[in-house]
């Protein structure tokens, strides 16, 4: 039986080679003024920045840039927020990786209002925002961590008192997603290694989720399709496999959609934790644990019997017969053959372990005290949860 | 290689079993006037309707209700949109089928305007709609057209210069829909067939399009998988197999938003003249024609050696084996199964051929002069679309 469930509207999307320098057509007549935010500087080397101005200049319309170059930060979204307001902006276009996303996401949410996001951070502040929100239009220059599909930005606060914090409604969801893959040939290895994990990460964790709805499963396992074969061809010829970084962005995309309807699992549920303790990148934190915590569920799982549970093991089995050489393995073969391939990769593409960012096992302790479960297919004791990080110290 | 797409965002959605009786909590504070659109007697009798607009009066939301008793004509269109007006409705809901839903999503477009639906119909008006509208929230009672998720109106206009014609706006796809499939339940059996015929249709359709894309691909095999297996359990036990019509409202839903996504093939490029020249029901057309039009596209696909139209055809077979009893066949004897078994349902559920409505041989080319192949996955001559009509006189 279908359970009840309820599902977000996503984007509108425009997927696929050269779409982006197709945007400026879409825009004419609609906005007049037009926040361009970006990055480093690989889009403007790329000649695909001066390209894309010069589209908007042929169109008329008005538009100022402004630089995202790390996590934003409170003030900075402030900032530029205000510009915004000043400059009478109707839309903020960002053309980046998750931290250019996410600030677009929230200064276009903050430009209406005449108070800082501080107020309205998740655990920081205390209002609610009221929704309103210009016009945001998200352009991923990498393919991980969905956030042209979802509808929060995550802030970060450095220092003693530092956070990671979301600014979050359903209507921050962005009004279009241009997912234009050549944006993405020039994405250095051990960042396409990071965003690869996650996105990948994201996708299982939604797929087997406790929260899994039929429009989740669909999106989620047809993305796993497409994204698992594609990401050691990402990481072998990235700069020029273009069909490759296409299924990559599509899973990362579809795992934006799918985490914010179906929710994730133990993966995530650590990586918040490790994220504010440490000074470690998010795509590591997954990419690290994805084979121990698949190994962890997946042995959890063969220890029930109901219906439930062993319809997320089933999830898995499909999931493990992505993998080509399965084909004649049986269902245990194939989910033993999951994890090593997942254990494979870390080797493989040098996923650091924890201990390199100086992770020790007396913090074990409280990075469990501080996770949660989420939607974890299974439930998992303290000793499972130490299980994992014990295996990837 | 992903083709370049686009995807227009779907309705915020709320499915499943006493969904429809939770809504008013949904809207208190966000609707103050609402226009409740409905069908036949059925939601009344079921005392449904009472307990509904009972938690409106909780909630203080105010509320009138209009009824819409059969195809939705220009006037009928006119006359309510100007009421809402007047009475200042910010929300409009349609409780009902495929034509309670089209009605309410034209007079939810043509209440903000001063102005006659007749000018924006496509193909007799010449004004197009600005794309404003009233809020507007679909809660099918039939598991069939997918109007609870697409972005037209077909608005009706019978006798001599009578048309079937459509009002669309990428602003018309509903901002909510609920699909309780309880509302189901009572839906009569001749009904059901038809719309669950249409249903699968517009999926299969959809699935196998020249225009399919990798979202509609996921949604639409999902949809199938459920849908294919559903249908002769709700043609049997329709009045009390819950699980089975909410199978078939997720397939319809769905199937809306394929089809708005991906477009339709000749079955469908059949149903709008045969729906004009003759007074046939829009299901009956889809699923007396579904069969011999699988069978011809499933041959003609058998003669290309391209990776395209492969592609199409194992898509067909992955269709074929979703019938329980293909799994050991050999692809060839699952796709004489498909085409069987489509037959069959013909008998089984009583499908009525054309010739019940008066359709004659010699009607057949000016039938076929006014078709289109719309995205068919194969290009079809004349003669194999006489076949597929002649086989279902």
């Amino acid at each position: 039986m279908i359970p009840n469930f309820s599902f977000t509207p996503f984007p509108q999307i425009y997927f696929g080679k050269g779409e982006f320098l197709k945007l400026a057509d879409k825009l004419a007549g609609k906005s007049k003024k037009i926040l361009v935010l970006i990055g480093g500087s690989s889009l403007k080397k790329s000649g695909k920045l001066d390209d894309f101005t010069l589209s908007l200049n042929k169109h008329s319309i008005n538009y100022f840039c402004e630089v995202v170059a790390s996590e934003p930060s409170p003030e900075l979204v402030d900032e530029i927020a205000i510009k915004c307001k000043v400059e009478e902006v109707d839309t903020v276009l960002a053309v980046g990786g998750g931290s250019v996303l996410d600030a677009g996401k929230a200064i276009a949410a903050m430009a209406p209002l005449d108070d800082g996001i501080i107020n309205y951070l998740e655990g920081v502040g205390t209002k609610s925002h009221p929704g309103d929100t210009l016009s945001f239009i998200a352009v991923p220059t990498t393919a991980g961590t969905g956030s042209e599909a979802t509808k929060n930005a995550v802030i970060s606060s450095i220092g003693e008192n530092g956070f990671k914090k979301s600014l979050r409604h359903d209507n921050f969801i962005p009004d279009c997603a241009v997912i234009d893959p050549e944006l993405m040939l020039s994405c250095p290895k051990a960042l396409t290694a990071a965003c690869g994990l996650d996105n990948i990460t994201q996708l299982l964790e939604s797929y087997v989720s406790s929260k899994a709805n039929p429009i989740s499963d669909a999106l989620a396992f047809g993305a796993l399709e497409k994204a698992i074969p594609a990401f050691p061809k990402v990481m072998k010829n990235g700069e020029s496999d273009l069909e490759a970084r296409a299924d990559m962005a599509y899973g990362a995309f579809v795992s934006g959609i799918t985490l914010a309807n179906a929710g994730l699992g133990i993966v995530h549920g650590f990586a918040s934790p490790i994220g504010g303790f440490f000074d470690i990148p998010h795509g590591v934190v997954c990419g690290t644990l994805l084979p121990a915590a698949t190994e962890q569920n997946v042995k959890r799982l063969q220890e029930q019997s109901d219906t439930i549970h062993l319809e997320r093991l089933n999830k898995h089995i499909k999931v493990a017969r992505i993998f080509s050489e399965s084909k004649d393995m049986t269902d245990e073969e194939a989910l033993q053959n999951l994890v090593a391939r997942f254990y494979e990769w870390t080797k493989e593409f040098k996923v650091p372990r924890l201990s390199q960012y100086g992770i020790k096992e007396s913090d074990l302790d409280r990075i469990i005290a501080a996770s949660g479960l989420k939607n974890n297919p299974v439930n998992l004791s303290e000793f499972d949860l130490k299980e994992i990080l014990y295996k990837r110290l």
